[in-house]
């Protein structure tokens, strides 16, 4: 059995529960280890029953070969849902409640025999993705060394009367012809006053002299992400943007310091957010510092003043601190962590040719 | 007041509801005519509450100024959005419970006064959206305009040894550089026997020879979307594509020939199934004929078999004909129909230069 699966069934045990529904494609495709779309398995030591509709099932039946059996949606998703509990012989089933929309979980829940339990569950999955195992950290990796030439490619593009969509649109092939399966998020392209949006649409405006150009894109590579964001400048650096600049650097620095397993997640962006406060910008400075990534571009860990986890060895997350001046222009900075034993290692920290 | 809004009021009055919480940001976008992300709408007739985090309060504030009040989310959603309701002093509040997961929901619930009580509501708002207005068709045959071209511009590059991401590479450059904010769809590319996977990933494999090629694809202009799939064939047409094609043709005209205000939507999908059926490939078209498109690519109404509904002057959706021979290949054709008073527009139907 795969070791996922394991780690999962003996959650499931603890919390008495017999099987497990899944919905969120990333928790399916992390069990899996198929990139599912638009799919539900459930899950229990008696067997899988992976179910979609007729565009995957040919798909599946492939990659899911001894792992789980494929059922083709018939006349209705929750009967058939409900066919696969009754086929386990399951009678305590969770689901996700992050994942399964109200409705959806009325529908199943009245499609189910009555003597059947269906017991909400929260992350359980989350939490095991946030440690990488070393085949993701390769992907990630991957993924990453793709962005990062992709920063170095386009610094040669970016010049005075090229439109923000341009640069999108050099980056998004970029990606495709050298590796990446596709662009990880929307690429945020904001220059001058857009960038004190933190999540501008990339516009027709036009790249101008003396404009800070913020990026922010990731590459999907297999099913594994990245998620990077670069501040660039055109023309002659004004002494605000550098002043800015520096203030968002050293605060990266500061949280880069807390990291290693063991330290508290709400430190690492205090670290940060101190030093932005000190500097008079506490405000300019509304987002969490970070996020997990990996299959999916926002996941566990949360790096937020709020959370009070501590941090693991594997963990992989994004350190982005950022200031928005409104009406001027803003500047962040997102490279990614991964905690090692020894502590730390920045794996946007170096391009490895 | 929005046009739009009043709608809903008047359905929400028919429902005893005095206010509507909003999560789908389609939705948020409708009601809005602002491109909402990752936010909240609670609306009443004494006023409305938009409610996101520091990302998007400054754009947001711009752009629903004399619309709605804009809450920062601060110490937890949950709270803010019952604040909102106690602001608003409404008692029975509708909920989205579709697109609401249980877990919201059971949080939300435990915040709110034990006064209000929270009601699902299914589709107030998607029913509206299947009709279109003479803005919203606007920027849908825009978006319709660019991906045709994109296909005209496509064929020249179509050759032997060119791989399929690279196809998706060239398409999305042109989206962005032809007026496209971006590309509705994760491109499909498929070749050779990948065809035969409707949905499948768009891979390093290289075009050859005596294949044919399908490309799916869309575009967004303004957050309106297009969705088509033509299939090429490079090099001498074999006897056997060339019979598949011409029934997912034949299916597809046999379908638009249906289409007519007051026509029954089950009707549309049958004529095309019935035909392919007819010809010995019944079993190799496995998903609906088509679907809605607008603010998603996938919207109401669904044009398959199981549905009652009747065709009404406004509607868009895709007509969409495939037939897959699993290890060989698979041939889709989608256009776009348009119901107009007199019956039918081909919105797909002709480049518009």
């Amino acid at each position: 059995m795969i070791p996922r699966l394991k780690k999962i069934f003996s959650e499931l045990k603890q919390e008495k529960l017999e099987g497990l529904l899944l919905n969120s494609a990333a928790n399916i495709s992390y069990l899996t280890k198929y990139l599912s779309r638009d799919s539900y398995l459930v899950i229990s030591s008696q067997g899988n029953i992976y179910i979609t509709d007729s565009r995957y099932t040919e798909e599946a039946k492939i990659n899911l070969k001894g792992l789980a059996t494929i059922k083709k949606i018939n006349s209705s998703l929750f009967k058939t849902i409900a066919l696969a509990c009754e086929e386990l012989g399951i009678k305590r089933v969770g689901f996700e409640e992050r994942y399964l929309a109200f409705a959806e979980y009325q529908k199943i829940k009245s499609n189910l025999h009555k003597d059947v339990a269906l017991i909400p569950t929260h992350s359980l999955v989350e939490r095991l993705r946030q440690v990488k195992e070393e085949g993701e950290l390769k992907k990630i990796r991957q993924a990453i060394k793709i962005t990062l030439r992709a920063f170095e490619f386009i610094q040669d593009f970016l010049k005075p009367g090229i439109k923000e969509i341009e640069v999108a649109a050099e980056l998004e092939h970029f990606i495709r012809y050298n590796g990446g399966c596709t662009s990880a998020i929307e690429i945020i392209v904001a220059s001058g006053p857009n960038a004190a949006y933190p999540h501008h649409i990339t516009s027709q405006k036009k790249l101008r002299n003396h404009e800070p150009v913020l990026i922010d894109m990731g590459v999907d590579f297999s099913g594994y992400k990245s998620d990077l964001t670069r501040t660039f400048f055109l023309g002659k650096i004004t002494f605000l943007f550098r002043k800015v600049y520096n203030t968002v650097k050293e605060a990266q620095e500061r949280a880069f310091r807390q990291i290693k397993p063991g330290a508290g997640v709400s430190k690492i962006d205090t670290a940060a957010r101190q030093y932005i406060t000190q500097k008079g910008y506490g405000r300019c400075f509304g987002h969490n510092l970070g996020h997990g990534v990996g299959l999916e571009v926002h996941e566990a860990p949360s790096i937020s003043a709020k959370e009070n986890n501590t941090l693991e060895s594997g963990m992989v997350f994004t350190v982005e601190p950022g200031i928005y001046l409104p009406g001027k222009f803003g500047v962040r900075i997102e490279d990614i962590a991964l905690v090692t034993q020894q502590g730390l290692e920045i794996l946007s920290g170096v391009i490895n040719k």
